[in-house]
């Protein structure tokens, strides 16, 4: 199968017909003319203020400006976060399997990080407890809606009990919510941030609801240790992209991110919904939680081992993701994960259906 | 005398009203045109290939542009390229004075950071000799054009030798070369790089001759080490800002940038004389290198504790940095930054002023 024909389900990026050129012109122009002298300018490396005020009022009514650090995207937060508060040899827990690049930030550290099984709800919390007393650790971190890469969302009552457990045992939640506003059915689950701010940090995106390349992400953090990230950030890149925020600032303002955010969901909803019907029709072998929003299915194939169906996939018109990549320990578990949001609903089909293929050629 | 009089001899910002609003916005949107869907989507962590060629253009004919890291500001790169060449305990040779940032890059990953005296024509090399024999250094971090702080210019000789005992012993030079293109008078010196790309990195960014807030520098380095630099760069934030690279690119293939680096010369140049002559008028017991470009002039000023000058310049309408953050060891040894670019010819001349009845009430 010739390779100009792949179909990628290897990246979690938004659809490309949904990036809005025009907006963005648009709100360059506006932001140029009412603010330019200070767009273009050296800042705070907290970020641009009239945004760190509008996201303040987003998160919450006791959420104050001055508790928002705004920089190139929540990957880079991380990294400032976990610089800040993390010594090497610190245990951080994530669920697993996770996000592979946050995996990276704190193998990079020198941090041990240990996962805790996903259940269809969240993690398995048994096990969370057992490894908070082994390991006492200094953070969790997770991503709590739609995750990343099994779709999975966890239920309020783990949240509840999550928090407990970190406020009793003295470390911090970590959540990166940068797929909550894309929700496709049922009803929001409070944040972390929500239930107890004390013991939470919240990280979150313009990546995937508005632009990657604008690379904007916001964290939000108790007032004690602003100051400290702040100083780390301004350390690392003296100000953070001011033109991107402004941007970002001017499409909020009009309100035009809810229009948007609403045609996203749509359009998202209709692949989510022919990703799970391909797979019932082609795969019904595999298991899955039908995710509610966000970007990804995440596929658990028994009886293969997905290395196999990783080094075929090429020549099968396929692009995956390695699957190792999202376990902290890299080991694959059979499992796959499934972007939907980029493709058209034919190529979800067309690809769902090539890897089936792959699964009945490979399985044991 | 009144705070809101206060004259701001701190920062090295560009001149507000130099900042291009109207090309930005232009810029923008032609980009956004051309090239929309890949500038607002993710992209190498590298940096826009559209602008790392042109930038290798610049840099020299034997560079390509899988020689150049396009990130979010020079100090950024700086701390990449930290993380990637430096283990803790190396030491890293500096100019003493020197840029305050690049020391905390240094020390907060556990560098020993040790100073060479600044001469009229770049480091003592005596002493800077003697330092890489006694200290083996990893790295030495030099500003050699209209150097921060003190707007000294190494000359072409000292170069020629630096570059050769980087060689002889084993280390790299890192050149930052933000200020070059703000040359005023007499000719350019060959860059680091052009004398020897195999010892060398060079940096660079586009915040002194454009704009700040857009958040662009540039790193060149042999190919050898470009894909962990990459791999660095991509962990910590995926991909640099697209918008401003894009945005940077069309106002260099359109050519507007020379245009934009004569006017800002003219207006700069005017600044620099009116210092010097400020300096001569009313600070004579002074000693200073006359700068032929860059944002700043170094002063030494004899028989007075510079920290007394800091402490009361608040009142005295001047608002100072401290200059021990200059020097590795945090001694400030009677320098003072003066930079000039930022504030019209009367304010110069009245903040000097400022400064020399200090000098005279607190001198020994």
């Amino acid at each position: 199968m010739p390779a100009c024909n792949t179909i990628s389900f290897n990246r979690g990026v938004p659809a490309p017909e949904t990036l809005p050129s025009e907006k963005v012109a648009e709100s360059c122009r506006s932001i140029l003319r009412e603010d330019g002298k200070t767009i273009l300018q050296y800042y705070s490396a907290q970020g641009y203020a009239p945004l760190r005020e509008h996201l303040s009022e987003q998160v919450g009514p006791a959420t104050t400006k001055d508790q928002i650090l705004v920089g190139n995207g929540s990957l880079q937060l991380l990294n400032i976060l976990a610089n800040v508060v993390l010594e090497p040899g610190d245990t951080v827990l994530v669920e697993s399997p996770t996000y592979d690049r946050a995996i990276t930030v704190f193998s990079r550290l020198g941090a041990q990080i240990r996962g805790i099984p996903l259940q269809n709800d969240g993690i398995a919390l048994d096990a969370f407890k057992e490894l908070v007393q082994e390991e006492q650790p200094k953070l969790f971190y997770i991503i709590p809606d739609f995750q990343n890469p099994t779709g999975i969302t966890t239920s309020e009552e783990k949240r509840r009990k999550i928090v407990q457990i970190a406020e009793d045992h003295n470390f911090q939640v970590v959540e990166n919510t940068l797929y909550r506003r894309l929700r496709y059915s049922g009803e929001d689950t409070p944040t972390f941030w929500e239930l107890n701010p004390n013991v939470v940090f919240r990280l979150s995106s313009f990546s995937k609801i508005l632009s990657p390349g604008l690379r904007v992400g916001w964290l939000v953090a108790r007032p004690s240790l602003m100051d400290t990230l702040s100083q780390y950030a301004e350390d690392t890149y003296i100000t953070s992209n001011m033109l991107s925020q402004g941007i970002i600032y001017k499409i909020l303002e009009q309100g035009w991110l809810e229009t948007h955010v609403n045609s996203l969901k749509d359009l998202y909803h209709s692949r989510l919904k022919a990703t799970l019907q391909a797979l019932e029709e082609f795969l019904p072998q595999a298991d899955w939680v039908k995710p509610k929003g966000g970007f990804f299915v995440g596929i658990w194939m028994p009886n293969v081992d997905v290395r196999k169906i990783y080094d075929e996939s090429h020549d099968a018109g396929l692009a995956l993701s390695e699957s190792s990549s999202f376990f902290p320990d890299r080991k694959p578990r059979g499992f796959l994960r499934i972007p939907f949001c980029a493709l058209e609903e034919k190529k979800i089909e067309q690809g769902i259906k090539r890897l089936a293929n792959l699964y009945h050629e490979l399985k044991g």
